[in-house]
């Protein structure tokens, strides 16, 4: 009989291709006593060349398939491979205590590991530690005869089996062949999900079980729709599973039609739909998917994929790439926000017992002014090139806020000063994350320009619950009224200065968050860019005075998440 | 001159004394080749020797003092310097390579200090670890002749000067010779500031340079009222303190008459002084500072200090002794709140990367509800014994709250079936301290019969700022408007539906603080005993009207934490 496993439905989209299981084999074993050291180091050595082929291999088809970047890692583990000093010590291990080769492996890479790890505050050697701990895996696997998962090569259509995805798996698989995936754990705001959406690859998250109960080369069809998969399906779920894929092609379709249209619901009301994006290369995707703006970009990329702080030069391509991309669409760009659980190996961070409630985002900004300074000028500059405006993450307290934006005016003067062409109609506004800010969204309603709510951490913190923690991951409740009533708080003190509040959480493009949302008076909702038309088109069915009715309900009359999901359903329905 | 040093005032009261430096002294040394093995192993020998013979010293100083608990820390010290394998080690390095002792010990015993700290799971391990690095660190002061501080040793009247207090430094003062301590670091709410209004030594924190000011031996003044250390005072400063400390004095023992008196306003509004207490013996410090109540027992001690879960009788017997001991005032048992920074050796807890936002407190409970239901049993158990009342911690939800109380009423009952007699007026409470629980205040009030607010962590996750980080400790701000907001809420519900509620964090002691709450209608303040009086004194020089009136512009009006503060002085002045 077909197994059906649930999960939550993290990406759209249905698919189904037989299973590719992305799971640490057991590698365990036994110490033994031998009697031939050098049997056992050739043993060893061919383990390693058999390994060191293997790498090539993928290393080739990593860099055709990802790029060379994404392959460097592989070639890190080549140059492991052929480190003399560690083999050697390996050899004499092997010589001189006449124990097993994996023995003599382990015991000498989980030195240096450890040894590595130890060296806290340096990235790199943290890096190098597990190139050490997965080279040691690829060679035990060989001396074991055990097959080590090797995403990089598959070369058929798969759906992903795993208990969880990395972003160094999913940087290693080839879109063209990964037709869904599944795993263990997670939540729709996982890294594993948002990257699902992102490559629009249909997937469900935290089934608990996939590992278990799916097995290698079962035929597996994701129901990313319903959070549902099905093992081993029969041929009339298979024909069920063809017209709903084409049914959900066909409405792709539809809404591809609606690119270019307005954002309006039934009765005629406008709101905006906008894109969040990582890099100016993202540009493309939110002006195909019919973004009226991006209302968040992450200004991340340019700290995180570099080796020192980014020049102010590199920062204003960077930004007049995207303002340019938009085509004088606005551009909503969030200084650095770094800390939490962003690191950057050039810049060493106090280590910290909560990272999330530390120093980060606008907190290092305000400390260190020489990179806050740096970048509003890339940012001033390139804000000649199209419509771009300013928003500050973390912002807790009016005071921080006043100061930022003062820091801003100073940089703002000395460009003007200098001839330096810069808008003069720059939106300066900032994040709504941290709950002690909603709570005098009023006072700051007269400093910013915009407000834009930023769910992941306004929940989080709010409910005092990580939403990486597997442990509560119940809290995250982003239908409870408790954070409906601070977005309302919110959104009332933006209308009543004269300024727009947006949201650029996750929430943003969640179907049923979004007419409650509207029924709040949002005024732009920025989402992954493939969630945009989808939007558009439900946008279309609501009427705005039935959901203003509905989001009166939910947060004065609902006690908890469950009975505001109720609602919005006999609503809609 | 006289050095004047300013830091925050933790503990009230004035003292003078010589300073005692507990600092760490500079243990850095040369590794050297050395030409004589033998010699060398016998200057470690004389060293460990000596190590021994003043731990002996100390461990019977300590346990005079302090009790056989708060020694055997000592003992463990003393076994690692009789451990054979250990000092093998170490004399067979000085002999295969020739090293000095010092570089000898310190690379045998980092290793197994790195190897025990890697066991991270086993709290047994960790600590042996710290064992281990702080014997090497007598030995090597003997080995290079610099002295360690001992403060179990100390022997005479002392102002302890330290760049921080730890708990450990803490439970080996002996409060007959300590008469104040300045740090460089900590605020209002840090472990030292804690433990020195407890102890009632007046302390001063967070002077910054403390340590690097002040020599060993040098007279210092510490003035707990202002905040300030003056270091080598002169006569007629000397002649002040003494002037100042006699009024403080008899401030104080006008406090006193208000021990049995009402804790009322100007203008007639009574309202609650109630204590904060850790243990059962603590409820003597409550009834001497006339406490009305206990407003948060903290039942964690239970947990803490034992190494096994405490069993339903263990704990009846410690909330008994709690209610009988406040002769019918009622009681405020807090239930089981570890996690965040708490563990149990018993009881491990995932490793998790923000432990304030993870699994702790009613998590744990309603997860573990085998610990959670023998813990109800005991409380019910004991109410029959005088007025006790429990609260949940860390309730963010009404769902949670509901669950808890359901789980109350079951095992209430259980008992009440088995015949066992149970109070029938058992109040049943929260705690107010996640933003998003006092977000639906309104909606808690209707299932409780009080709330309790917590402010240490309301403000921590409304700030999103984790009070133990220097980094941003700016934003612990308890004055600012968006906590006053959030307080005024759960006030107001609770009243709304009947109800009362307290305040069982800092700030209720706070003297800022007092006016605000006092015009907010709090109902019940609970502090650290020591606080009672002095708050009982300022409030009857208030006016509520008055502090209404505060309270509303505080609210309404300021936009920062400085400006509520100069209100609180123009309406108290």
């Amino acid at each position: 009989m077909t197994k059906v496993l649930n999960g939550i439905a993290a990406s759209d989209g249905i698919a189904a291709a037989k299973a590719y299981m992305l799971v640490q084999p057991d590698l365990s074993f036994e110490e033994k006593t031998i009697d031939n050291p050098d049997a056992e180091i050739e043993r060893l050595s061919a383990a390693v060349e058999t390994s060191k082929q293997e790498l090539e291999v993928i290393k080739q088809k990593a860099t055709e398939n990802l790029g060379a970047e994404e392959a460097q890692v592989f070639e890190a583990h080549l140059t492991i491979l052929s480190d003399p000093e560690l083999f050697g010590q390996i050899n004499d291990k092997i010589k001189n205590d006449k124990v097993n080769a994996e023995a003599a492996l382990k015991s000498v890479t989980d030195m240096f590991i450890q040894m590595f790890e130890a060296m806290e505050d340096n990235a790199y050697m943290q890096e190098r530690a597990g190139d050490i701990r997965d080279v040691t895996k690829r060679v035990i696997g060989h001396l074991l005869g055990v097959s080590i998962p090797n995403p990089a090569l598959i070369n058929e259509e798969v759906v992903i089996v795993a208990h969880d995805l990395t972003p160094s798996d999913t940087a290693q698989l080839d879109r063209n062949f990964v037709k869904g995936f599944i795993t263990d754990i997670g939540g729709r705001t996982s890294h594993s999900a948002i990257m699902s959406r992102t490559l629009e690859i249909p997937a469900v998250v935290g089934s608990g079980n996939a590992t278990s109960e799916i097995s290698e080369g079962q035929m597996v069809i994701i129901d990313g729709l319903d959070g549902q998969a099905l093992v081993e399906p029969t041929d009339e779920e298979l024909e069920d599973y063809k017209a709903r894929a084409k049914a959900f092609a066909d409405q792709k379709a539809e809404w591809k039609l609606l690119k270019d249209a307005k954002s309006v619901t039934a009765d005629g009301k406008e709101v905006k739909l906008a894109a969040n994006i990582g890099t100016p290369k993202d540009v493309e995707g939110a002006n195909d998917n019919g973004a009226e703006a991006v209302g968040l970009f992450r200004s991340e990329f340019l700290y995180m994929d570099a080796s020192e702080l980014p020049s102010e030069e590199d920062q204003f391509k960077a930004y007049k790439a995207a303002v340019e991309g938009m085509n004088g669409k606005q551009v909503v760009v969030r200084t650095m926000d770094i800390g939490g659980d962003k690191e950057l190996p050039y810049l060493p961070l106090p280590e910290e017992q909560n990272p999330f409630l530390g120093y980060r985002a606008i907190r290092i900004s305000l400390d260190r002014q020489d990179i806050f300074r740096t970048q509003l000028r890339a940012l001033l500059r390139a804000s000649h090139y199209g419509s771009l405006a300013i928003m500050f993450p973390m912002i807790a307290t009016v005071q921080e806020f006043k100061d930022a934006k003062a820091i801003f005016e100073e940089e703002k003067a000395k460009l003007v000063a200098d001839g330096v062409p810069v808008s003069d109609d720059i939106e300066v506004g900032m994040m709504m994350e941290v709950p002690a800010a909603a709570m005098v969204a009023d006072k700051l309603a007269k400093y910013v320009d915009f407000f834009s709510i930023g769910t992941n951490d306004l929940i989080g913190y709010s409910m005092a619950a990580d939403r990486g923690n597997e442990k509560i991951s119940y809290l995250y409740q982003p239908y409870n009224p408790s954070i409906l009533r601070l977005i309302k708080n919110t959104i009332e003190a933006s209308h009543k200065e004269g300024k727009w509040t947006g949201m650029c959480g996750e929430m943003a493009g969640d179907q049923v968050a979004v007419p409650i949302l509207l029924g709040l008076g949002l005024d732009e909702f920025s989402m992954s860019a493939t969630s945009i038309l989808k939007t558009r088109s439900l946008l279309k069915t609501l009427d705005s005075k039935k959901m203003e009715e509905l989001a009166d309900k939910a947060v004065n009359d609902c006690e908890t998440a469950d009975e505001v999901v109720e609602l919005v359903n006999q609503y809609t329905k």
